[in-house]
């Protein structure tokens, strides 16, 4: 029996449409799937339920891969796969792989002969950088940044001295309650030339993305950020 | 007068169908806009002939930026903006403003306060590094590697160490004659232990995919990349 395709599957960034989000023949696939790895439970069966899937959402099998699973685990995630079914894997916003706990799973699929599919979708963390205006020949992502705050500012200066050294954009994450605190310490710590990019609940209708100098932000009314998702980039 | 948004469109990766590759909201926002700013003319057109757009491909505007494009010619490139008119910027594949000439254009933009929408479509490097499995949380796009093989293996070092230090993916591209060069470099290269990915004509049919380490790599029959688009992914 040959085994199954792991089709990693991005989901919407938010409350945004599929037709925004998927290629046609993506959502198809995501409709006709009956197994899932999901980061999170409860916003895959929102997402699934957007799509429309053949089975009802609830007859639909989820299982959990999450900051939580231990290696041990993996393998059971893997089994449906090895008995010849195909399964989608389900990140809590964009692509999963990307900045969330997926790439295990299909480190693991590339070990057992498993294939794997990327399919097309969106990624706040690439729509942000089109979107940036700022070098998009060489970027580095770093995920999240230190949360006590004298590490944070100190990481501030490491991202910035980076960034001119290799001339490179700098990528950057915050947990949405702490985003307000991060931007103060971008400004407070960066280089007055320094160019910032905010983007804010991207592809949603309240979207927010601009690109200024740190000196032009200061004298500018700050984004109101609590609790939204945000990107920050950075080029010094 | 209000001036017109740039939307940031992404295009195929090759000659899969756009069924494949666009939301169908991105599909329509591509069939009626009227004026282009592309990479290359050439595969512009072939795109957006398969897009289907309002007007023939023959009476839309297509003006060029690329990497012969000066400084000085970019306000020209905004000038229907500032009109009114909605343009759409286009790489030769994949995403515009990643690993192409259009961040310059954009950045442009956020200046004037004309309005920049990033679009959902392929991007080889995206799609690449979440099927890699190699580690999604942090990782960089390096862009083109020296063409000149003493500087290219010194240069994957560095790349090899700087994976191991910061414990990060890293993904960098050739011209795709040079492909099978940067291959065997690679492998002569890195450490036995060191992962690597190879993905090439990522969403095409031939789509190929393989994570191992390089003492792997050594005992497989290499894939022949020559003149194929392909992304290189490393993690020591």
């Amino acid at each position: 029996m040959s085994s199954g395709t792991l089709y990693l599957l991005p989901v919407t960034l938010g409350d945004d449409v599929i037709s925004k989000a998927l290629p046609p023949d993506v959502a198809e696939i995501a409709r006709r799937l009956e197994i899932f790895v999901v980061e999170n439970e409860k916003t895959a069966r929102r997402f699934l339920g957007a799509v429309k899937p053949q089975k009802p959402v609830r007859e639909l099998t989820l299982l959990t891969l999450d900051e939580h699973t231990t290696e041990k685990e993996l393998p059971d995630l893997l089994a449906p796969l090895l008995q010849g079914h195909d399964v989608g894997l389900v990140s809590e916003a964009g692509c999963p792989g990307i900045a969330d706990p997926g790439a295990q799973l299909v480190a693991l699929a590339h070990r057992r002969g498993i294939r794997v599919a990327p399919l097309v979708g969106p990624s706040s963390i690439l729509l942000a950088l089109m979107a940036s205006g700022l070098e998009g020949q060489r970027f580095s992502f770093l995920g999240y940044l230190p949360a006590e705050k004298a590490a944070r500012v100190q990481k501030l200066r490491d991202i910035e001295q980076d960034s001119r050294k290799r001339r490179e954009t700098q990528i950057f994450i915050e947990t949405p309650y702490r985003n307000q605190h991060l931007l103060e310490d971008i400004l407070a710590t960066c280089h007055a030339e320094t160019r910032l990019c905010v983007a804010c609940n991207v592809s949603l209708n309240d979207e927010f993305i601009l690109t200024q100098r740190i000196a032009e932000w200061k004298q500018t009314p700050l984004p109101d950020l609590h609790k939204k998702p945000a990107v920050f980039l950075l080029l010094a």
